[in-house]
């Protein structure tokens, strides 16, 4: 199975796209409600916190993982996962991959931004990943802490949250960006009030659609261990605590009612 | 000494509170950083949390505990506390009593607002105590779930911030109301914010002064557990994470640095 995680249900944006990419191949999701959000805790607990996650996912018979959380993402570090031996995809890194494709080879400065969670920003992962390969890249990083709560809220299309968003992307966007990735799997969900506020010429990378493109690229170069994954039909959604509002964006972003197991 | 918890830091306005309303008793603080916030959890995960921080402030030496966590309170059941020796107070029973000595025994109706997060409003309590001791009264209860984000952004005095005020208060102020208890121990850093917005004749009532209150006069009548209070000035603030936002927070509160603890 392909199991993937999030410190809550913003991760299944990761998942739906898995879905729509790999359609048939049984996945196993956990959501780590009864500790989210992590966007704002410290590195060692979303570490301690990324390490049981990983451990939950392999008992219920993970053969591929995806951290499909940012701030879990940039904490975690090589030696953590060194002793895994099934592959452990992040979504950091299809998406900063992507915006190398972007940026190229070229002289000219580009500008990147990004925008996350504190956790994610203060890591400054996207930045040292980016710049190290494309040195005449620039990347701004911009936390944003609010969206979280607002996106579990519902609150995709209220004047506040237009407002927050604008405040958070007004210094992004007064830097002339060229690209900007979405840093953290609940803002696809706001992605319709983001472009325009930075502007329309600004591509939006989405971590959610590269790693989902990264994990089906990387199984068609590895057709035993595809092969070997289970194809029957029963996606399992595991959460460490069960609310109405989970239930409710689950919903929202598959379009249907997800059942939500508790661990 | 003095135990008083909640899920983070909001907490401490109680704490902040005894240490007024009795100075020189030394307090052993616990804020759940690494599982903040309770309010948006189920109850039954919020029990099991109340259970595990109640018997780590005992082993910390806690001789009276305050839960100083309105969702905490709100799902705790008298049958969890039934094994305790010790005297545990929470912050909503002194807020039902305010109000119920406040709408007296009178035969004209009175109507109270409450504003909490979703667990203390789904869960009925305050209407429950009140409108059982006082059935002429009106409870109106109204779930914030986003002023705890805000306040923990310290986002206090920002546009967005009044803006969600009004929204969350509108319902509160077409009917009238009387008094409003802030059933969040969080709210009384936006008291400025929300007294303008729901009228200037409805009372306000802040449960974390109201608990203080409430303690101070049980110990008053309780002499020999006051005497064997200790008072050492040695006031200890426990977190099970530590993090940046937290101890401006806990500055902003107490108007002085605070060391947090990590357990």
């Amino acid at each position: 199975m392909i199991g993937i995680f999030d410190s809550g249900v913003g991760g299944m944006t990761v998942a739906h796209a898995v879905e729509k990419a790999l359609p048939g191949f049984d996945l196993v999701y956990f959501g780590d409600l009864a500790r989210t959000p992590y966007g704002s805790k410290s590195p060692d607990t979303i570490r301690r916190y990324t390490q049981q996650n990983i451990d939950f996912l392999i008992s219920k018979g993970a053969q591929l993982i995806i951290i499909a959380c940012n701030s879990a993402a940039s904490v975690t570090t090589e030696e953590m996962l060194s002793g895994y031996t099934l592959p452990i995809f992040d979504v950091i890194t299809p998406a900063v991959q992507r915006v190398l494709s972007m940026v190229g080879k070229s002289d000219s400065k580009s500008k990147v931004g990004i925008i996350g969670t504190r956790a994610t920003v203060k890591s400054g992962i996207y930045s040292r990943k980016i710049e190290a390969a494309a040195p005449h890249c620039r990347v701004i990083a911009q936390e944003c802490p609010l969206l979280v709560p607002l996106v579990e809220e519902g609150w995709l299309d209220k004047r506040e949250t237009k407002m927050i968003v604008r405040r958070y992307l007004h210094p992004l966007r007064t830097l002339q960006i060229d690209a900007l990735v979405l840093g953290c799997t609940h803002y696809p969900l706001l992605k319709k009030l983001i472009q325009p506020r930075i502007g329309n010429r600004v591509k939006i990378i989405d971590s959610s659609e590269e790693v989902s493109a990264s994990v089906q690229s990387y199984l068609e170069a590895h057709p035993t261990l595809k092969n070997s994954l289970s194809q029957n039909g029963g996606n399992r959604f595991y959460v460490s605590d069960i609310t109405e509002a989970a239930l409710a964006t689950a919903r929202k972003i598959f379009g249907r009612r997800i059942d939500l197991l508790k661990t």
